[in-house]
């Protein structure tokens, strides 16, 4: 609990005059899930007192009053598990899209820099959130790289994560992606599971996991998981004990497929998250306020959907006294004009107004570039892309001997789960290539922290790329270059700009870029604002459905091809993986 | 968390024979409140799965193998806020009384023990707690006196509780009495709590406290009340952030007026607690499990009465992994027969079975002494009254000059609050005597730390004693000596049997000791069993029955009538105290 201050007393006395009043609206108690005819008082940052409504109460010059009749106060919102990178913004900007949406506490954990930058980057991308109105809380990227299938820059040790505890924004350990490591008790996984003990908490990564390995899994220590895609899956973890986080990402999107969760069994042990979100979702569905619209609109009462956008998520983490609206809690609160839409018309942080209308207002924002918090971002974190040079030959797949099909990657729209499918290929010249007609395109990874060299390749359907190809730094979780193109020539063009930008997304055709996105803070952030960020994304999705692509959100799904741990088949600078068995396995099929 | 064993996860993926497994019940799912088909493995005094019901399971020559067939198994119960010292039992003792009726963990505040020995009577008792099967947790005295109108040995100060932070079981700070003196930011109490920021946890302590007075209590940090006696007064508490302990002790039975909380607003954010019990209550009513059963017959539907006996009791402690049956949870868990009585017919604590039927069973149990913890009370805990000579003239209590009424203690049944009479004394010879026609007592407080000869003296109304006297050294929570009668002889009597026996209880009439209960330990606790206790209790009360006497429980109601924080008149060693506005007050009462 925080060190409770004689003036913060006083306040809620009614003997002292308020940084904040806030009259006439009707109170969310997180408590009883009543509607509460109270004022409310602030100081310090912090709820003093619910005094009556109209009471008499002190006021001096500073005292900043709001009116809230006819309105609902709510404390603002949770995000229980967020990937800032995701967003493509440096935290200031993040925050600037965001807050004005109501949520002012996120628990994020930053793994892609880890996976770029280590524990500096880490430390870097935590005091990169000092000073901008949104309350950050980090738990530590626990599974770096993600398997041993992955290259990241380099492994982050139990040593690495000991001392990163030690940070003041630091709540416990992040998603451990290993599921099957973790149950059958790999000795890495069960080193970081020991540092934590008895001090901290340990998010949980199991998608698709259920019964022993599940038992085996959540026995190990992890308290929640936001994987879960069917009821039938959150059910089983709710009940057997994990904090059922309930996500709606840019393509990932299972929210009103859980839905059914809180309907049947109340919204206990439950809370939303966002996980991974592009700036166009936040700039055109919001934020946690969005989930709230949908629960509700999917016939969650306004409460319980409340209770998961405030309270749930902050007490699956064991922040104190965050998420409601009561004496000696954070003085995050909104004002909301209905219980349908849940967008804030007045946002307060830490007993500030922050945002009105959906806009950054007042003070407390840190001066500088808009998209920038105060500081410039160091060298270091800028220059990051490390390449061996690379032409179309790089791309060359030879045709597997002795099999007459090979293996291909799925994408499937708004999913992280790939499928697995087993095709005849097209084959030129003893070499494998891509097929448009047949939705066939070559996929790579590049390794591009250490210029080895190192290059996994593939093919991948679901696209539907007719000419040209795309790629990009950011591909989760070790952020190697990956890309997929259907002209071995633009393959070698989009790596060759993505070195030159020092990172970014790209499209190229014909030999030349057609659209592009810089990314020039570890390969993973713009340092322009969201709408720009955003514009830049229009255009290169624009660009891919010009050339065929279909799937919603390509370069998000492309993003998370490389990513060993979520099943099936996935690739990465090393070659195809059985990530349910976390293996590799070769691009020829053996005759079944 | 708990470090994770390798061989927990291999017991949990089906790989390796469990410590136990329990086939056949309907498991109770905290997260759900659903009843599983499921059974349950453990190992390592941990919950390992939930396999399906009737998997094969691999079983080892170690395995203890229990059905559950017809019955329904819950996770043991959590007593959110008990006083061990009440049951005047020591803790090997009062663990063999409450563990058979299905209680597996408490949370203690051994506050009478400080009161007579300080920091190390803490570090005693919480010593002798090792090596019991029941998993004790303690919040620290932090209101060492109570007030300053009180006097145990000496005050517990924040240096002293720094220093018990540090011990294994303690969990953070209990009961902050002083309720005005937090609400107006006093130094002491600031003090207090600024040393558990961040780090722990405060039980609140508001009797009767609502409005801006509880609004600056609660956000000074307390963030549990287990006083509220009304549902106004819980409602409030809840609506404000505090999580509700309903509690049904001895002499204050709140929990039949507190349960319609529970039927409106549900089991959340609240949790049982029984706070002082005599051994008769532990005998004949139970533990939490009468408090369930009450609960059910009082509307509760059975589900919500578990919560707030199970999970939630940890929950509002932040004890991690302890209330519910899920894997890497602690292995207590209970069969009952039915949801009814909620009586346990097999209880199994940290993996082992400790009772059936009722009873102990199985060498969790220490060795020794029924009620003794293995080791010998040092004798510096066994011999604590210091008094000064007293005689009958100890008790002459002068009438006050110039008020024609004096102030008069009530006692009220089963409520720790007592009243304020305003009445006109009888007087003899100058002296304000008993007047046992009108149901007027002499009550005193004497010290017995230090020897000093302080007595507060004054009348109680409530008892009905018609002669003699009766007295104890068990005084919450200075714990001197406290006596009422009808004749200054027999109160002189009490007096020096209590010197004789180092503590207790007694009963004296015509100068002779009539019943007694020696408690030799701190004048707290008996060595004895507590069927043993249990009949020295009924013969004390039989006596004072024969004596008049129509208060229930009439040595507990004694012992809360020095306790100057809880309203309204109470008398300690510096006379009398309006426990409201925590000052002393005169005997005779002011022209009004």
């Amino acid at each position: 609990m925080p060190t409770p201050s004689a003036r913060l007393l006083a306040v809620a006395r009614g003997d002292a005059p308020a940084d904040l009043v806030i009259r006439g609206a009707r109170v969310f108690s997180a408590f009883t899930k009543e509607w509460l005819d109270a004022d409310v008082t602030v100081a310090d940052g912090r709820i003093a007192g619910l005094p009556a409504r109209g009471a008499a109460l002190p006021v001096g010059p500073d005292t900043v009053e709001l009116d809230g009749t006819g309105r609902h106060l709510v404390p603002g919102f949770v995000d229980a598990h967020v990937h800032i990178e995701s967003s493509k913004l440096l935290p200031a900007a993040f925050a600037r899209t965001i807050v004005p949406r109501g949520t002012t506490t996120v628990v994020v954990d930053p793994h892609e820099i880890a996976g770029v930058l280590g524990a500096e980057g880490v430390r870097w991308m935590l005091d990169a959130c000092d000073g901008v109105p949104l309350t950050v809380h980090a738990m530590l990227p626990s599974t770096v790289p993600a398997s041993d299938l992955e290259s990241p820059r380099g492994p982050l040790d139990a040593e690495a994560l000991r001392e990163l505890l030690e940070h003041p924004r630091v709540r416990g350990v992040g998603e451990m992606m290993n599921a099957p490591g973790v149950a059958n008790g790999d000795p890495h996984a069960l080193a970081v599971l020991a540092l934590v003990a008895d001090a901290a908490r340990v998010d949980g990564h199991a998608p698709g996991v259920t019964g022993a390995a599940l038992d085996a899994y959540l026995a190990a220590g992890p308290s929640t998981d936001h994987e879960a895609t069917t009821l039938d899956e959150a059910l089983e973890k709710r009940r057997k004990g994990a904090w059922v986080l309930l996500r709606e990402a840019t393509n990932a999107r299972n929210l009103r497929d859980l839905l059914p969760l809180v309907r049947a069994h109340g919204p206990e042990h439950s809370a939303f998250c966002t996980d991974d979100r592009e700036p166009g979702t936040l700039l055109h569905e919001g934020h946690i306020d969005g989930m709230c619209a949908v629960a509700v609109a999917e016939g969650v009462v306004p409460e319980d959907a409340l209770l998961l956008a405030t309270l749930h998520g902050a007490r699956c983490h064991g922040l104190d006294r965050v998420g409601a609206i009561a004496p000696g809690w954070a003085a995050d609160l909104l004002l909301l004009d209905d219980l349908v839409t849940f967008r804030p018309s007045t946002v307060v942080r830490g007993g500030r107004v922050v945002a009105r209308d959906g806009a950054p207002v007042g003070d407390a924002w840190p001066a500088g570039p808009a998209a920038g918090s105060g500081a410039p971002t160091p060298s270091w974190v800028r220059d990051t892309v490390r390449l061996a040079p690379v032409d179309r030959g790089t791309f060359a797949l030879p045709a597997p001997s002795g099999a007459d099909l090979v293996r291909v990657i799925r994408a499937i729209p708004d999913q992280l789960l790939t499928g697995e499918e087993h095709v005849a290929p097209t084959v030129v010249d003893g070499l494998v290539v891509a097929d448009p007609d047949r939705d066939l395109a070559t996929i790579a990874v590049l390794e591009r922290h250490h210029a080895t060299g190192r290059v996994g390749l593939g093919l991948v359907t679901g696209f539907g790329l007719r000419s040209g190809a795309f790629a990009g730094t950011v591909s989760h979780d070790a952020h190697n270059v990956i890309a997929v193109g259907v002209d071995d020539g633009d393959l070698a063009a989009c790596v060759a700009r993505l070195r030159e930008l020092g990172g970014g997304l790209v499209v190229c055709d014909e030999g030349a870029v057609v659209a592009e996105m810089p990314l020039p803070v570890a390969g993973l952030l713009s340092d322009l604002p969201a709408t720009e960020v955003h514009a830049q994304q229009v255009r290169l999705d624009e660009a891919l459905t010009a050339r065929g692509v279909t799937l919603p959100s390509p370069f998000m799904a492309l993003s998370f091809l490389g990513l060993s741990v979520i099943p099936a088949l996935k690739i990465t600078d090393r070659g195809l993986v059985d990530a349910a068995a976390l293996r590799p396995v070769a691009f020829g099929v053996e005759a079944g």
